[in-house]
């Protein structure tokens, strides 16, 4: 059973090693609300993961560690399981599936855990590690259905209320939903007062369509990038703690965790992975009502794959009016690229990529297709160039 | 004069507005030394700016406050000065060049300063607002080459002293030279032992340069991504407190700060700007001796436009050999897409884009050229790709 008293023991424990991460104001995400960021995605591994791992395998026996612990993720657990065995003396092995980015492996092994790379999905990876903790006696740390770490991930509930006391709303990312229960159960015990919500993606609503029909669902399948919170089926104790202590599970689209990421590192200079963001993103979009309160909002974690940050990135520009592509027909004579050129640069746009292609099946032999990308201020100022290449004949095919 | 008093007293003042920023250990920075971020990136405005434009803003008289503050800046000073002189109620007007970005423009007017956007360079915004302060009796705010500005930028020494008791090197930015000017003076007060260096851009090395001659030169141009440290000139007593306070001013190149912007989203979760990561990458390419030292980075701001943000992630996956582009001539008939598509997939790299051009003066008419974008592992991974694309007998060009 998860006690405040085991909540409280968990922060005494964690303080040789977990961050107090820093709750920050931000005032250029707040509207008709004031928003305040748990900064998690700065926390030692870049996740909270580190708490719940450490706290659970402190509380093995000796026995136990010296047999090793094992554990299946391809994510921020990994990390948190892999940093809290190292620092305890423990060896670890993390089952993964053999899909996994090659840079969390990397992360993973530097924190001092042999990975074993599992072929197929999550599921053989796990079923593999649930093998590998039968055959060798070594203890398997689960994810988020587990009292100690659910207490570990409490400690965050402490420190929100300790570093923001007349917080009126928490909002907190739910995958499997190890995270809320324990800032749930945390905040609800020394201030019931306190709102606190759980945020999914909705392309990955276990726990939402869980909670909204009153028993536990499982998902056939959950895409999303913000692959931290991607959970098929809800854990058996945080579905209880959920329904007992949370006040509702809200979703958020794709979408709207993409503007999040991009406001989030825009507008506060932090970067969250998109798990980490979703808490932000229903702040944004007003899917609770927290209009005059005071929001925190828990940023779960940072370890976001570059490449996708810069999709991210470019998306939320194309998006905001910031970046546009035009394809323009062109005839085929001199001097056309130039009128093109002069009409962007009197605008005040800036041009960052030019292709020009010939001999489209579509097109009139002599002519070709000109695709200017260019950097621009917003959408007005797009349209008035395609108002002034139109104006002076280019022909805008798209 | 600048006094340990006065850095007292700002600490005193700024308590009504700055955030005493984390100061975070890097691991994943760290190598033969231990690196640790001074996190300015996470203060209000995004920048240290604040700090020296408040206290200076708060020690003029109420008559000064009200006949109102005119200062010149396309970047950190102009939020500092908006948000501080708001706070203190007193009117504000920017002059910015009419090339800023509109970005800045739009962030300093909501905090509340009137932008006046000078057709021309820094120059000739400086200008005008010198003639402003002239004909209307408003107190110029300068960027660095004033006490108060300095002592309200020292009070991060003061901290860096309270967060890391037994620092042995501390690294910091300097385009004027008004931090490390504060920071170095405080530290050096309270603990000699303690080094100080500063860093600068080597294509805006005016303070360097300066320091190496012994006296103070103008560079005819500064061009550097890093454009909050773009100075041509350095200030009368920053010139004369570095000369006596700071052990060292180096400089690191663009690519060097370009990977220690990315190093610090990546590893860090942290949004930097060019100046802003000018000190992480000194240490992170061993500009100063600090082998087994404690280092304090200064992280002195996070305005960067997500469009270079994104132009420099690209740029430093190329670096990495984890983002790779290949030009491929094919023979113009059926299955070549396919043949190299399934070499790509076999390999275990993803593509992300595609071009297909024809008739390109240089080649054979009846043959085109394939540009084949890919998300890629490492180097190794990309060799391999060539090599199997090369033995199924396809033509790399590039």
């Amino acid at each position: 059973m998860v006690t405040l008293d085991k909540i409280y023991h968990a922060a005494f424990v964690l303080k040789q090693v977990a961050r107090k991460t820093d709750m920050i104001e931000a005032p250029k995400l707040s509207s008709d609300f004031t928003m305040y960021l748990k900064t998690e995605n700065l926390q030692l591994t870049g996740s909270f993961k580190l708490r719940g791992a450490y706290y659970k395998i402190s509380q093995l026996t000796d026995a136990q560690r010296a047999a090793g612990i094992v554990a299946c993720s391809a994510g921020n657990h990994a990390q948190g399981v892999a940093l809290a065995a190292t620092r305890m003396g423990a060896k670890s092995i993390v089952c993964m599936p053999d899909s996994a980015p090659i840079s969390k492996v990397e992360a993973t092994k530097a924190l001092g855990a042999e990975v074993k790379l599992v072929k197929g999905a999550y599921d053989d990876a796990y079923a593999y590690a649930c093998k590998l903790r039968d055959e060798t006696g070594m203890t398997f740390i689960h994810p988020f259905d587990d009292d100690e770490v659910i207490a570990g991930q409490g400690t965050i509930g402490l420190e929100i209320l300790s570093q923001l006391e007349d917080v009126d709303v928490v909002l907190c990312p739910v995958g499997g939903g190890g995270l809320v229960s324990g800032v749930a159960f945390a905040i609800k015990s020394l201030n019931p007062d306190v709102k606190v919500y759980g945020v999914q993606a909705e392309n990955a609503a276990s726990m939402a369509e869980s909670i909204r029909l009153g028993e536990k669902i499982t998902l056939k399948s959950v895409k999303t990038f913000a692959d931290g919170i991607a959970v098929k089926h809800p854990g058996d104790t945080t579905f209880d703690m959920i329904s007992q202590y949370v006040d509702g599970v809200v979703t958020v689209s794709e979408d709207e965790i993409a503007a999040a990421i991009l406001a989030l590192m825009e507008k506060q200079k932090l970067v969250a992975e998109g798990a980490g963001a979703v808490a932000v993103a229903a702040a944004m979009f007003h899917k609770v009502d927290i209009k005059g309160k005071k929001v925190c909002c828990l940023v779960s974690g940072g370890n976001i794959d570059v490449n996708i940050l810069s999709r991210v990135i470019t998306r939320g520009l194309v998006t905001a009016g910031r970046n546009a592509t035009l394809t323009i027909a062109l005839e085929d004579k001199p001097g056309q690229l130039l009128g093109v050129s002069q009409i962007i640069s009197d605008c005040g746009a800036n041009v960052v990529g030019v292709t020009h292609e010939r001999s489209d099946a579509n097109m009139p032999v002599a002519s070709c297709f000109l695709k200017v990308s260019m950097e621009t201020r917003d959408f007005e100022q797009i349209a008035l160039i395609r108002e002034k290449l139109t104006e002076a004949g280019f022909n805008i095919v798209n």
